[in-house]
């Protein structure tokens, strides 16, 4: 928990840099809310019992939920983070980081707005969160639902299949082409002509100059979605250049994104240290637990909740928040890092039995002066479990009171690191404290 | 969400000060966990539905999973605070502050320590947090479950009667005497004569002075269980003398609190502004909105969890987040106070058409600076729109950029409240917003 309160600070921090504001909407929502936005997931949802009233789910994501709280409080336009646990009915495996209850850190910007301008904010976003949490280097994967759709029908994909498609593009961060190829042909009954494009395609990657070349490419500039894709794609680019986070990005053909609600622009932040690991096997499936960032453009999901169908467009972003914990944590075990798990700055001690009483009013003026202080609960501690205690939890000072200093008005003042002690008349004791603790930061 | 952000803040400073640790427990507990936790309440348990696997249900309380945690994971001692929602199947009265789901924020000290000393830190942390909040005066209220049971034997209440009078006796803050007095005899079966009697000591509320009083009381002095709650008592009250919160602390044999768990001192948080209505109708129900805190020493239940039995004496108290948040959100609303969402301190406008690539300049350098901005997310933005939505948004500064500004290489800078006006030379632009922004602090 120590290590997670310091990434939510750093994610929070960058959040309300950016302006977003904080809502918070029920762990449950209305079964039916839930049905029909997850397509083949929808089995992982958890329902709660039937004990009369509503069929509620517990929420499995925080999109939807935002997306049913703008329709129903008919809110037009808003920039909101939210950082709260979702639930799935799935086999945890804790070293990808998947759990059946696990933290999600959404930022999203709702509203009518021009092209790119909020979409590139949210790039701008992860890059700064992943800079600050200084987990090494990364790429933001950018692409464009409607260039996939254009380059499906270039390819000769039926319209039909252009979502299940996706979904196997999707697989290419874990499998080898060969692979997803085999499922488009075998189970998706794709044409292997088809699925043999869709192969040259989405091994490109680049900048402005691959935009530059599949506009010249014949297949996709006869594909009207195909060319506005690239046009959305170039402006971005442009404005994540103005950003100074142009380095970071990657136009990349190979990203798909699983989830059905997208409608624009789509991106992935990963990590260079953890991608897909190239001495694996053929045919078995690699996790990149690099990937801990997502979003993408949904400009219909708000209308699927409104009455009238009327639509908010949307775009966010989503930090893989517990693959970050999984990092974080595994580096300070290498690192054998000693984490503090509490903030105390002062434990009071007594050097002497019979000493509880001085202690409480010791505890209680460094408390009413905002100090971080705590004190053993026995009446009589001894000096060397005292000590030792803070030693083993890291509390920097510790204040000794013995008869000798209560009867002539001081305290001692002990530094736990370098146990260098000096005496503090009692009347200058906080302000002593203080300036040793500001001496520490 | 503004409000209680800002709640929390002072209830988690509050936890640290005192040197507790944050843990968490998952949303769902086992359903045996909590079965036979929460006597006649057990029905408001949400269950989960059998989709195969455990039987879970949503947690009602913190209590109970962080005893299940301490069990489990055989920790002796901690100190530890946890604030999450709990969740109750019940009729929600948004007036009352009761939720279906809904905060808690608790503090519990769980280890084998010497008589009184958590004890008295629990009272004299929410003596902290209700100051702070500024919620008006209020009163602790402290009775001890042993010296309970003493009584209830003293007025001849039979053994196996003894927790369904304590749960009487708990409504009397919300309910009369008589009626209480009524439900005792009618519902309970209790002897009119030991109705009386406990009737006789309800009414009692004092400090030391009653402490001796009722060392003297024939009944009670002849109860060994009567004997050391006052024991204990007379200890807590002297602790909290040392604390300096004697003045806030009522000794007050009416306080009986609902839960089966506790086994020692128990007290409770009253505001003063809020408490019983006495123009209430005699038999009319009232709700004292008033008890904004409560808890107790519970020595029992970690060692229900535990296969040996294995027990953890703790003790804790919870403050009753959502009626602070509907005291505090009712007062901002009266006193017409204007709430900021966000915390966005410099908002970026252009003075002129054609100035988005500017603007994105400019925000890319205030945001790397860690300056909160914002700007319009359309390419050309009206300028007296942008000025509205600062003044609206009470974002305190704004940036202005025309072409002269550009061309010169400066800003203009404006202070939304006084609508002044100044130049600052681009290359002094950060170190200018942060100087104005320190002067507003």
């Amino acid at each position: 928990m120590a290590i997670r309160e310091s990434v939510f600070n750093t994610i929070i921090t960058c959040f309300k840099r950016h302006g977003a504001e904080t809502i918070d909407t029920p762990v449950f929502e209305l079964k039916e809310t839930l049905t029909g936005k997850y397509g083949e997931d929808s089995k992982l949802i958890y329902d709660l019992k039937d004990q009369g009233g509503e069929l509620l789910s517990l929420r499995y994501d925080l999109t939807v939920p935002f997306a049913r709280y703008l329709a129903m409080n008919k809110v037009m336009n808003i920039k909101r983070y939210h950082i709260a646990k979702v639930y799935r009915r799935d086999n945890p495996a804790m070293t990808r980081g998947r759990f059946r209850e696990f933290y999600q850190c959404d930022f999203d910007i709702a509203g009518q707005y021009d092209a790119m301008i909020p979409d590139a904010e949210c790039i701008k976003i992860v890059t700064e969160i992943l800079s600050k949490l200084e987990l090494g280097d990364f790429v933001i994967k950018v692409n464009h639902r409607k260039l996939l759709d254009g380059m499906f029908a270039a390819c000769g994909v039926p319209d039909d299949k252009f979502r299940t498609i996706c979904s196997s593009v999707d697989k290419l961060d874990k499998t080898f082409w060969d692979d997803v190829r085999t499922e488009m042909i075998e189970e998706k009954k794709l044409d292997p002509a088809a699925a043999d494009k869709i192969g040259m395609y989405v091994k490109l990657q680049g900048s402005q100059d691959l935009i530059d070349k599949l506009m010249q490419d014949d297949a996709i500039k006869s594909q009207k979605s195909a060319v506005e894709g690239l046009q959305d794609i170039s402006l971005l680019l442009k404005y994540c250049e103005l950003f100074g986070i142009a380095d970071h990005v990657s136009f990349d053909l190979s990203l798909a994104r699983g989830l059905d609600y997208y409608t624009g622009v789509i991106y992935e932040g990963v990590l260079k240290g953890f991608t897909h690991d190239p001495s694996a096997k053929k045919g078995e499936e690699t996790v990149s637990v690099g990937s801990v960032a997502g979003g993408g453009r949904y400009d219909g999901l708000v209308g699927m909740f409104d009455p009238k169908g009327r639509k908010v467009p949307c775009v966010g972003v989503s930090i893989g928040i517990e693959r970050v914990f999984a990092i974080m944590e595994a580096r300070a075990i290498a690192a054998k890092a000693k984490i503090r798990t509490t903030e105390t700055e002062v434990y009071v001690v007594s050097a002497q039995k019979g000493l509880l009483e001085e202690r409480l009013k010791l505890c209680r003026e460094l408390w009413d002066a905002n100090i971080k202080t705590e004190q053993a609960y026995k009446a009589n501690p001894k000096p060397l479990t005292q000590f030792q205690y803070c030693e083993t939890a890291g509390i920097p000072l510790a204040v000794i009171i013995g008869q000798s200093e209560i009867e002539n008005q001081f305290v001692k003042l002990r530094n736990t690191v370098t146990r260098e002690e000096k005496n503090v008349p009692r009347d200058q004791m906080i302000s002593e404290i203080k300036s040793e603790l500001e001496k520490m930061t």
